[in-house]
């Protein structure tokens, strides 16, 4: 868990790293709270993402691991979904796949 | 994608990394189909992830970005959960989390 002022902080250093196409914070219940990409598109990822998050929490919980810090997604078209969920926010970044994370 | 043989090798490979606690390799419905850890755990991580699996499925392709080559869970209680779907299997690496990995 990180401080509001860490979160912000961090939000703004993300969205300025190389190949990060966007970085979301959504409330937890998906309604994005703010967001550097259009708007159409926060939406979309806000809803898609937090439903994944309720359903890892709920996988991570069963598997007596409590809760989850992060949750990093590569995809087929070469996307890192990074997301990290907090108490009340969640914050997600869009990012093209890193080469060094995909050796993993 | 890899081939079957790459997966099998790649499953011995990560047993014996640093950290590793345990390689599970499941169907896609999630039934066990080899494992290095007991049964019973094996069990439930195998029908837990495969349950996430598919909802990750569901919203990557939702989220236009086809399916996913893998997916990294970072634990509350310090575990790295490594997930990557095959065609008809499941690879589910569970490892001590990596603090390289924690900085990203």
């Amino acid at each position: 868990m990180i401080s509001q002022d860490d979160f912000e902080s961090t939000k703004k250093k993300l969205a300025s790293f190389k190949g990060v196409k966007g970085v979301i914070v959504t409330s937890s219940e998906g309604l994005p709270i703010s967001s550097t990409i259009e708007m159409e598109k926060t939406e979309k990822v806000a809803a898609l993402i937090t439903s994944l998050v309720k359903k890892t929490a709920a996988v991570v919980e069963a598997l007596g691991e409590e809760s989850f810090n992060f949750l990093i997604l590569d995809t087929q078209k070469g996307s890192n979904i990074m997301v990290a969920p907090e108490e009340e926010q969640i914050l997600i970044v869009l990012k093209d796949s890193d080469p060094k994370i995909q050796k993993v």
